[in-house]
């Protein structure tokens, strides 16, 4: 269950645990389907507790139907979303989002580390131009925490885009594939920095925190939900035995397990971040959560990997001459799997 | 895992101890996320050796999202696919196949035991007219095996059906949510009421089966299968740590596990309907898998739900008088629950 | 500009001189594109006037496009939009709903002359079950007015079916595309068989009635348009000189010139309609508007074929015995038209 | 029938007297509808004359339309359409595009004067990855010619970037609003610019040219148009008396009329352009058709405008300082309005 030389991504790692003990202890006696069962009512309580605020929860299978779920809740077809250029949703979905909301666009802002610029977001809305019918509407404000670049936004960052968002009619998401990662580097309450900075709707995801598959939609705002088991049912998401699903998500949120999984994986990058400055490999990004992006030259890459590290390129990789390569850890990288890279990144200086 | 008085469905039920165990062996070690892993590779060889034919194989999470991808790949958005008002994608996915085609549109057809009538099929494409501008065009037929009504298709039947669709130009779909259980009672082979009876995709689900959460589409001919991915992903549908879905399949695979758990439900529902048989209960349908339909008067249903005994009536409830029950077993159901149940119905006739 | 023997239907002939002048005054000097010209702000006013209430108006080219915008204003793409098994919508618009809605279902209802029944209406929504995850949720009727059939709804019969549909939730959408021969025939005011009856969107055609290609939606209910000029705009449906769609609407509602040429239209149908009766032919339904249905031999319909009339079957035509045939008349049909049909009729019995 | 001081663009203008003239000429008799008139049928044969080349022809009622039908004939739901940043498909069309494609994704790229880069077409095929199951897939190039800003593509710019699509498996769309002002600046043949150039559709325009609404998507590769008149009749632009727009299109296509009319508007603007220069005035881009963009104070703009002179920003327009503002001319512009509006510029000087 270690990753060895796998760096890839947190998705690489299999499920802690605690999440096949879960499923087993789930596995007793019948249960209504569709999600009338009493794990799925239990992870809604469990979760308006977590965020101490009364929530509409919807347990999905994937991130990437999570996100598009979510914003088809709040954008109508002819409604443009704003992002950054390096949004998951953006880059790598294949058009759920799309596909979910029947055509609304997806507007890639730039900022620093994945994170919009708040000016940004100001022109880009105003450049549309609400109520000209020639353009797509502006409608929602998505945001990922943490952000592609392993970056986080603040609390008060998070309610200076909202704000934006909210003056202009627009609902905000929150993309939170690894949001667990941002909870625990930040030490803020998941309230700080959703719905008490202005986020509408989360995508809540615990698949690369440690479990096999689920995801849940978190409406904060629940008159948003109104379509959502509608929409998430046509999107052949409603799993007719969900209290598998929601059995895992009851057991990452039960003891602080979310989080604890989530400090180690960002404990993990933390180490690998100082072993590459300690070789004089530069960071692309700070190493906020549990990913770090190192800038190496080709050859070094082709280095590590012939030394059997396994990772991706972030950017289009180039024949020769420097490139920043991504380095996931997960909550089964361990201290002797870092060491054992640090010693190779060593290795690369002499 | 027993039953008990839980007849309510298959999806009732939790999973075979076989798939727990095969979830856990599964993780171990890294493995590439979305499907580039090995044991969604030997999926395919699996389901090929199974099939008698190479195919090309793509797991899903529910039985709703794989017909919907299914009829997507095989169907343009102005297309008409012929289903019986019974069916499944007809009644219950509330516009999945519509939503993953874009549009499409599903015209019910009548047949005995849910089962479409030739004679009905050749009608309803001609009253279309193919070339008619102003009309959705034929293009698929979706069959269901086993049927909504507990009944089959025999690979005769299946044939007929297939070679009208395609001298008239349609593609065909088989919706095999209960593929297993149509096996087990017909002792064919997979391949005799597949490809080799004109079945061009497969939606095959091992959920109900006794698996999590485990659905595949399967392309016989794999020509057609090569927007799917794309689509696949579009929809929300490519685990990320897909090794998880596919290890369900593969346990499934292995060893008959599928078909010994299939006979086993099939078997409870033959003595159940035996036992409705002795106490002058009808049955609405021949129960030829694991589906019992009873017709019981409304107050004796009341009664076997004061004695606790749960089940889904399969028409609207009237509020006294005749109507069809439909009672599922599944791979958990005990002789013990199903004799329980059958003294309650010798009682009723008291 | 006569019909001669062509009664196919209304469509078949031209635009009447009124349009083609008011095309030709319309075209002088600039104006503002996309709708913001004074035709199009004065087309509002005239149909405020007409109808007795504000109403919002958006103008089109086709019928069938009026009738998915409209309906895609109202319903989810989720929901289900009760119609006759008849309606145009149902029967001939190529999935142009299913399209504009993002994947709405059609349901389609009985009742006759292409009149639904208000027990069919109330059955098939509660079949459907408001809330149940598994279903398209109710959400639209559509009544045709005048319909399918050449039949019309009594001002009271409207509001029995749209006090049905609003008691469950529903909005009322009306296909006008020969609303003026609607209002001819029966007398009554705009408003009566409108928003008075419980109509709260309607697609309300002229080009049927004698222009060139020019239709509006019209919402008397306006809250409900919101969204109704971002639709139209990525359907294709503004017309950058919108000029000229407006002026022809604002031309048929001048002076009574709709009711004129919709009441002409009527009475040719009337008199074919009596002619046919005079020789011993039956009539399908009653010729209340501009449509007249013969129910013919299969030999019959060949004779009046070779002596050169045109006509459609209405239903699949047989290789012989009975079959019901539609013949249009138009606002360019005349006596003589109709005189020389009637001697082919007669000359039928010999 | 003179733009007098109305410059806001060539749809402001009304008919040529010839439409209108031909439209009268069609009103004539009846007519099968829908397209399976004479009118339609003549339209097919001309249009393969004057693109010498058999072509498939469908009339449209908007170019918005024509650009999202000849596309969602091309690309697949994820596909990745290449088109410049200023391309109206990108920037005015409400989500047309992605509407009728069902969600494929437009991609905007740089190039002086709205003409694209091929070394950003190149870059941004290969950014996407084909076969990448996370990215949409590259699937159509769409060039505007003549562009946004009035410049024009030669030929041999044309083929360049037609081969980097045929490469690498795209089709090509050429947006063809201005395509009569194209032809009558460059003095080319129809087919050289076209599918001698490797274009495989085209939105041919004629509205702006000085028609009421008539434009046609016309398919060189006739291969691509199976779905075509499903698509457009489930779009709500099949014309039911599709003879009017048909009859349009011929009368522009008959000798010569659309290249006159063109031409007279392309002089008008290359006057305004050198009366522009003449007064010290920047164009920001060759006035290369009818179109002529001036770089002007904001005071001046505000100048212009109190001498009741009408144009359009094209950019977002400052409260001061310089700005782009766009001139446009159309068939019905005369030399006492350049003339008019030329001293009004030389005044600014003063």
């Amino acid at each position: 269950m270690t990753t060895g030389k796998d760096f890839t991504s947190d998705n690489a790692s299999g499920a802690a645990p605690a999440i096949l003990e879960a499923l087993a202890r789930a596995n007793s006696g019948t249960a209504l389907a569709y999600g009338d069962d009493p794990h799925t009512a239990q992870l809604t309580e469990r979760l308006s507790e977590i965020f101490e605020h009364d929530v509409a929860v919807f347990p999905m299978f994937t991130g990437t139907a999570a996100n598009a779920l979510a914003l088809s809740c709040v954008v109508p077809p002819f409604g443009a979303i704003f992002c950054h250029r390096r949004a998951h949703i953006y880059t790598s979905e294949c058009g759920a989002p799309e596909f979910y909301t029947d055509g609304a666009k997806l507007i890639g802002l730039d900022g620093e580390g994945a994170r919009i610029d708040p000016s940004e977001l100001e022109s880009a809305i105003a450049a549309l131009g609400k109520g000209v019918t020639h353009h797509f509407q502006p409608a929602a404000l998505s945001l990922t925490q943490a952000t592609e670049c392993g970056t986080l936004y603040t609390a008060a960052s998070i309610r200076a885009l909202s704000t934006i968002a909210h003056d202009n009619g627009l609902k905000v998401h929150m993309d939170g594939a690894r949001f667990a990662n941002a909870i625990a580097a930040q030490g803020v309450k998941p309230a700080d920095i959703t719905w008490k900075a202005g986020v509408d709707v989360l995508s809540l995801g615990v698949t690369k925190n440690g479990a096999l598959a689920a995801e849940a939609v978190v409406f904060f705002d629940q008159s948003l939900a109104d379509q959502a088991r509608f929409r998430q049912k046509r999107a052949g998401q409603v799993a007719s035995k969900m209290r598998f699903v929601s059995a895992q998500l009851l057991a990452m949120f039960k003891d602080g397990l979310w989080l604890d999984l989530a400090a180690h994986a960002n404990a993990m990058a933390h180490r690998l971040g100082q072993a590459a400055a300690s070789s004089g490999i530069a960071l692309a990004f700070s190493a906020e959560i549990n990913e770090v992006f190192l800038k190496l030259d080709r050859g070094a890459a082709d280095r590590l990997r012939a030394d059997g590290f396994a990772f991706h390129s972030w950017d289009p990789e180039p024949r020769e001459g420097a490139c920043t390569y991504r380095f996931g850890t997960s909550f089964a990288t361990e201290t002797a799997d870092v060491d054992q890279l640090k010693m190779a990144l060593a290795r690369l200086k002499g």
